[in-house]
């Protein structure tokens, strides 16, 4: 039986996740599209699905939603209008998966499973978030850690620019004094970046691991304390008018350049 | 006398420029924010400045309305509430500048002028536009081309994320044809990116200017046509699951790579 009412109880209920009060209480989100669909149901975090037979054209799609409730995994049909109040989307493709976050813990990380990866100070867009995630898992780095007030690597953006690297790559969060006890006691090597560093990045001859690429927030980057905490700070050059990149570019250059000058 | 209604023909007028169809034909754009009206400003593109004295603080900012004053711009005062349906920050700083679009045309632009820049090929996100354009200026490259059906860089989301690199670098439109024919005629190197390409882009030698970077589109990268058109496409190397990067990403991780490389 489809549901067909936008008031109905269930839809009420899974549209509250566009709230992240409601997604850190229930530890849940959404995820729309059937590519990201599916690597939430590899990935064994779907809690429930919703499709709208009516806009759902994808035989794959129709796959996933067999195989979710061969596992027992509630899936809704909807009428397409019932549909269309959960998605962001323009053109929705007609699957939505609630799944569950698979958060990591930074206790749980160590050289052995996270050698090198990126944390984040306070980043304020969840765009940059995700989009920092999706450069992760492009490189084969390990992982993601988000200090002290981030924005929600599970916000409807953030999921949408990390293009399914939530489910193949560890987030945690910590604050900064945990993260860097954390790190000394790894023997990880912090790398942060300033413009006013007086190493070029590129003229660091390797980027041995373990080691953790620290960026500081949109608007400040990374204050004087939170530098001091870094073992080395590598500047990246910069002409003009312009005195510094966006968050997510300067992520992926830095990966792009430690990837290539790695130590394995 | 501040204006203090919300429907004052003024502002009325104003506020058409947060659609598309009224910018371009106008040819003006919202610019928000002291620093970014400073460098239109600057760039002799201010058409007129609203202010709302009951916000502005910087000393800055009302030395620069003094200085349009003095050159015959109008400048209006407006009452904070008036103020707040022009802007889309959240806290706004009480500066916004009307501004003319200074648009570059693609004749006007050779290697003397433009020795190596960016086309886009339809990018959809204007985010990703502005985003590209600040690290294009911040490499210290030329400019930025946008070919077909490009998303508008005078998109409010698309001036923030450009960070004023807007007023420093010009950014022309041109059909995909039109680009071909006038990077040929010009002598330029057009250099594609695509994930299955032979070349890894961190193993070529030296990239040689004049050079366009040439990215495709955000859903679909470059079409099998549209890469013949490049004279080399290289690949960005990709783990795992994923299989792009996002664009503006993808632009400046290979700027950083044509900076470092370059041949001045």
């Amino acid at each position: 039986m489809q549901i067909t009412s936008r008031d109905n109880e269930k839809i009420k209920d899974i549209r509250r996740l566009l709230s992240r009060k409601h997604r850190d209480r229930t530890r849940l989100f959404l995820v729309e599209g059937i590519c990201h669909v599916g690597e939430a149901s590899a990935a064994g975090a779907v809690e429930c699905l919703c499709y709208a037979p009516d806009l759902l054209t994808s035989e794959f799609a129709w796959r996933l939603i067999a195989g979710e409730q061969a596992r027992g995994t509630p899936c809704y049909p909807l009428a397409a209008p019932a549909f269309a109040v959960l998605v962001q989307r323009e053109r929705p493709t007609g699957l939505l998966a609630v799944a569950r976050q698979l958060r990591a813990r930074l206790e749980d990380l160590h050289p052995g499973n996270f050698p090198w990866g990126v944390a984040l100070v306070s980043p304020q867009d969840p765009g940059n978030v995700g989009t920092v995630l999706r450069t992760v898992a492009a490189v084969g780095a390990s992982g993601l850690l988000l200090l002290d007030h981030s924005a929600d690597p599970y916000h409807p953006s953030s999921v949408r620019a990390s293009m399914g690297a939530l489910f193949s790559r560890p987030v945690a969060r910590a604050s900064f004094a945990d993260f860097v006890r954390w790190a000394r006691a790894g023997g990880y090597h912090i790398w942060g970046t300033s413009a006013r560093a007086n190493q070029d990045y590129r003229a660091i001859p390797c980027y041995p691991r373990p080691l953790v690429l620290l960026l500081g927030n949109e608007q400040k980057g990374l204050t004087s304390q939170q530098a001091a905490a870094c073992d080395e700070m590598v500047r990246l050059p910069m002409h003009g008018p312009i005195t510094s990149l966006n968050l997510a570019v300067a992520a992926g250059v830095m990966l792009y350049e430690m990837l290539a000058k790695g130590d394995e």
